[in-house]
């Protein structure tokens, strides 16, 4: 009956290993790179629907899996870059619709949006603010949605059961990237499944802590 | 009847993008990632008897992509620094059995070695060394078999057709980069497959030149 709630993340990747162009999605000549990795997204229903694009869209496998991805998330968890770019970017009724808590050094109040999305901002670190999401979820998961920056902390604290990489056909040469800094010593990755879809591959891992070497 | 020669190149690479650790596959605390990365060839009765380690291993779906490999190359070009480190570790009947052609900036007289393989020094560029190996590959393909800078300089000078990475489910955190200073204004690549086997995921491309941003 109890099934594990699991704490997640899902982004798209480029080949050599980039999550966004340099300066961010909306930086200086950054716009084409972001559109080049996303752009397996951009065309599908759900996206279209979710950000209040219109009507229409492709319904595919591709549809598919973003729509079992926004269902299964009950909370989400954010980095406060992520927060400021998106504050400007998403429709007023944000694309959540569940509570999300973002990562800051900044107090401030809870902001609702309509259409079910809640920003709360957590001023007392990762672990706070992922308690918090897991509580709010309920039986459903938690996903770190980012940026990068933030998936990296959970990572490398052990915090993330499992990932899935949508690896895109294309190179960036700069950029931000999604494994800048792991601590490999300590993240080891099982892979779970993956999937081709016509315009990327499906990368999905199971997360383990690898043994700390024994002192010799 | 004519089928077109190919060039490519066919690497391991860890979920971060590298292709060797730090200090190379013999460098300090190397080898146990080095061994990580290419898990999935090693236990390979093909690997085996190519590198005369004995009889027994694998047959299955990985010893048949080795293979096919193999089979399809009629000559292989590489850099120096590879070539340096195979030298020191490759049995004496080194495990090419073709022509291959080592991009050096050092004069050296061919170095034949039993069961067919044969080193030509080549100190006049990469489209020297490529051409050589073109002209004595027959119908058969040129690998650009390493390390990660000639592969680059081949990549970036448009001269690769395809490739194949076998995406291993490790991280690094640092070595080696495949796409360090690849020219991303200029490469682009398209998938032509993806094929899961039990170690890996191998991941082939297609590569196409971009155009050339028109002036402005």
């Amino acid at each position: 009956m109890a099934v594990a709630q699991k704490v997640f993340f899902s982004v798209s990747m480029s080949l050599d290993g980039f999550i966004a162009p340099e300066g961010g999605p909306y930086g200086q000549g950054g716009a084409t790179q972001w559109g080049e990795l996303q752009q397996w997204i951009f065309p599908q229903r759900f996206f279209r629907e979710n950000l209040r694009l219109g009507p229409g869209g492709e319904e595919g496998r591709e549809n598919d899996i973003l729509g079992a991805t926004f269902a299964r998330t009950g909370a989400s968890v954010m980095g406060r870059g992520m927060f400021d770019l998106g504050e400007r970017a998403w429709p007023e009724e944000a694309p959540f619709h569940t509570p999300v808590y973002v990562v800051t050094h900044h107090e401030r109040g809870p902001w609702p949006r309509p259409g079910g999305t809640t920003f709360h901002f957590i001023d007392d670190g990762i672990e706070a603010a992922l308690d918090a999401a897991r509580g709010a979820a309920g039986s459903r998961d938690v996903r770190i949605a980012g940026g990068a920056a933030t998936i990296l902390q959970y990572l490398n604290a052990g915090l993330i059961d499992e990932f899935t990489v949508a690896l895109a056909p294309v190179l960036f040469g700069a950029g931000l990237r999604l494994f800048e800094g792991v601590d490999a010593g300590r993240v080891a990755v099982e892979p779970l499944g993956v999937e081709s879809t016509p315009r990327v591959t499906h990368l999905t891992y199971t997360v383990r802590r690898r043994q700390a070497p024994s002192p010799s």
